[in-house]
């Protein structure tokens, strides 16, 4: 199933040999760099799969540890030599240009904030976790101002252009401004509800039946290796908040969560980690030095998972393949339904309250709730006292619909808990991100509906090595989505597909 | 099951409140130095047991460069003035004693040497593997030499009283001497003979019987539970060569292998295992310093696995307690079976050629031969080149028999090639501890047996936090023996405990 795209004179970069020394000895600082960072997430990925329940206190000294002792290199006057040596030898060099970015993110910051925001942050967390049980805003109001409070300095450290949310959202996404999301999500909105008033009264009945843990394993690890997650270079293992882990050259790992009465979870949380383990694993496959071998940012990653997840993985032709299989694995479960029933089921779409339970259709809309929030937090327009009826007018504007409490409104997702603001926007701009590549790559590939009846996978795989996967973090996310389709970020492609899967009712 | 034994008087530290300015800031810099080598650790036990086979080459680096960095902090200028510190405000104080010695161990080695050992090491198991499955021993020679060569300058570096083998040994057991061991094994080797001469003719049919995997693990998991091991505070996995690995704080992992066809491998591997991981966790338990939380040596180390796996685990009222059990767990493979059958097949006895598979009564013979040839070797009296020879007529002298071939007799073990000279003799130290300590233990506990019997070891765990477990390495393991016995290091417990064991037949 594996494809090798030769590093041609067009790649974004030169084997070892014939590099110059400024890039040889860049990389041999960052692949020792990546060698000492694989033992500390080893040692997060542990943490949430393997580790004894006694063991937490000692776990996080010692991720707090390796983290100094990372920053330290990250941070060191000899880093900075090698970045330098290769800016004078190679202006404009893609991987000095990642080195130099990485270092400065982490030399704007002083010790005194890193420690101070490491502090919020988990105090933080327990606090949202205690007034979410207890859906009781107030209990984290107080470590969300210091959150907003510390943000707002990091901002300012970072450093913008026009507006200070988009300092935050850039360590996510490099490249990506408010004011370019804004419109997009705008653009989203009508035909998203449009289409959410077409959809049928939700009939999800056959994905509550009983579907044994054992059998869904080893279906899923079944579609992964088919699709082209390299079990060789890679592991599946169980949590309870699914993750996918590039641990270490050749060490990709993915985590997922069975639920016997609820198919999806486990199905389609293993396909969409394993987008993201087949781009991690693409870099090692096709040898990119240490200096490359990541993706630009979180619409990329997301790109990659979220296109494996749905734009394929719940596609008719994807299943045209599967199901028979999946009747083999559960004759139980599968009993009087058919491929169309199935299909259509795992498409369901309506509106709802939480994100992290919400259908491909509606979930962009949660993303916008969330972008305009904390972009007016962000920039002062917002207090943090004046959240929860902020979060219940917008989800009015956006669905139409108001959560009944906190706990399904603004207290549902972790991230600004933990001092994440930006980030959000990534999980819409990887829909984006797919779509787009998507209409591209099905011109290229004209027999993508018969590939994916034959389950065969390859070639889709070696369209993203050549246009993705080989050039690592050497473009953004917008400069991949310029070379590749020719034109800016653009909605539109994502509207035409999410019209063409949801409107034909 | 737990037993917390408090900080009394007797102790060997004081807590963290009580204790100097001195010890506070070197226990301080002891435990970072384990939370960061507790993400080694973890990176060494994942490597054995959940790494992708592809990821083995990252591993290796991973290991190196985590190496390198905690060499650095284990030789730093800091360390050196936080043990100095305390050595001037309390003389001879444990803490300080351990850390200098580690600091000087550390320090009295040149990169250039450690390097040149990490190579060798690494060629030299590559090839010791290759000459084992070819039965070839001159494939391994000019390895061997090479070893032999940079362990001998070793010793020179690290320095010795009577004899350069003493440098090496002490490495794995502080202040034991080869002139102390070889009478030890002189004194074993008659009345084991002897003994080896009573026993029947080895029958093990039942051992060999079907033993479902499932079954056995989950029966060992039960026993080790009961026994004392915190699964809260641990884990058990599978993996070729089994271990406990102490990965961090309250984090302790044992591993083992499960034969269908052969009872004893993971059965008495597991319990072992926890031997081992029970006297790690014992530190964590009893809030143990960082600068005293490990067993002193590997002698004691294995005086608590080869205890718990023999002088208890193969013990007839171990087993009245457990058979019943074992019965429930396997109703076919137990079928017509007594406990006295069984007991008498897991304490079978007979001359065998390798050491790995050896029982009980002749494993010390297997020392004995492997302690005279590496103590010559080093002190310059045996050629790497008439090893081989020189293997067949120690063999003949400790067992009265001869190998058929290198590939079971001198090649058969791992250690020498990786340079590891002096080790052997700790596992007879271990037995030799093991029965000392019995002795005593047995006389606090005169219901000893009916402990047994009842299955319960809360007493018996008691006994080693007290005397043991809450001292840490804060005494060699001749100390700890000085201590317990009143007496100093002696075979003829061990010797007893044999003759009792296996001469009633």
């Amino acid at each position: 199933m594996t494809t090798t795209v030769p590093a041609s004179s067009s790649a974004s970069w030169l084997p070892d040999a014939e590099a110059t020394d400024a890039h040889r000895a860049l990389r041999e600082y960052v692949r020792e760099l990546r060698d000492l960072s694989s033992a500390a997430s080893l040692a997060g990925w542990d943490q949430q799969t393997k580790l004894p329940p006694k063991g937490q206190a000692a776990r996080g000294r010692t991720l707090g540890a390796m983290s100094a002792m990372l920053h330290e290199r990250r941070t060191s006057p000899e880093f900075d030599r090698l970045i330098s040596a290769l800016e004078d030898a190679a202006p404009n060099d893609p991987e000095a240009r990642g080195a130099r970015r990485g270092f400065d993110l982490s030399t704007k910051l002083p010790s005194d904030h890193v420690r101070a925001m490491a502090e919020a942050s988990s105090a933080g967390y327990g606090a949202w976790d205690q007034a979410r049980n207890a859906d009781e805003f107030t209990i984290f109001l107080p470590h969300l101002e210091r959150l907003l409070e510390l943000s707002r300095e990091q901002a300012e450290l970072y450093g913008y252009e026009s507006e200070r949310y988009d300092a935050l959202h850039d360590l996510y996404e490099e490249g990506s401004r408010a004011a370019d999301i804004a419109p997009m999500f705008e653009a989203l909105r009508e035909p998203t509800n449009r289409l959410l008033d077409l959809q049928p009264e939700p009939d999800t009945s056959i994905l509550e039946r009983s579907w044994h843990k054992e059998g869904q394993e080893r279906f899923g690890r079944e579609v992964i290796t088919r699709m082209g997650f390299d079990f060789d270079a890679g592991r599946l293992d169980e949590t309870v908040h699914p993750f996918c882990s590039g641990v270490g050259q050749f060490d990709t790992r993915l985590t997922t969560r069975y639920e016997e009465h609820w198919l999806p979870c486990a199905l389609f949380g293993t396909i969409h980690e394993a987008g993201h383990g087949m781009y991690e694993q693409a870099f090692d496959r096709l040898g990119l030095p240490a200096t490359l071998g990541s993706a630009p940012g979180l619409g990329m990653h997301e790109s990659q998972s979220r296109g494996f997840e749905n734009v394929i993985g719940r596609s008719r032709p994807f299943w045209e393949f599967w199901y028979p299989r999946l009747q083999e694995v559960f004759p139980e479960a599968t009993a009087g339904v058919s491929l169309d029933d199935f299909v259509r089921q795992i498409n369901t779409a309506k509106r709802s309250l939480v994100r992290v339970e919400a259908d491909e259709l509606s979930y962009n809309l949660h993303l916008g709730v969330r972008f305009e929030l904390e972009r007016a937090m962000m920039n002062g327009d917002l207090a943090a006292k004046d959240l929860p009826e902020a979060w219940n007018a917008g989800f009015d504007k956006w669905f139409g619909i108001t959560p009944p409490s906190d706990k399904f409104g603004v207290l549902q997702d972790v991230h600004w808990s933990s001092g994440s603001f930006g980030y959000f926007p990534t999980y819409t701009l990887g829909n984006v991100y797919a779509a787009q590549f998507a209409e591209v790559a099905r011109l290229d590939l004209p027999n993508w509906d018969d590939l994916l009846r034959a389950g065969e996978y390859a070639p889709i795989l070696a369209w993203f090595d050549e246009h993705v996967y080989r050039h690592g973090d050497a473009f953004t996310g917008r400069e991949f989505v310029q070379r590749i389709t020719g034109g800016p970020v653009d909605v539109a492609p994502l509207v035409r597909y999410l019209e063409d899967r949801f409107g034909q009712h």
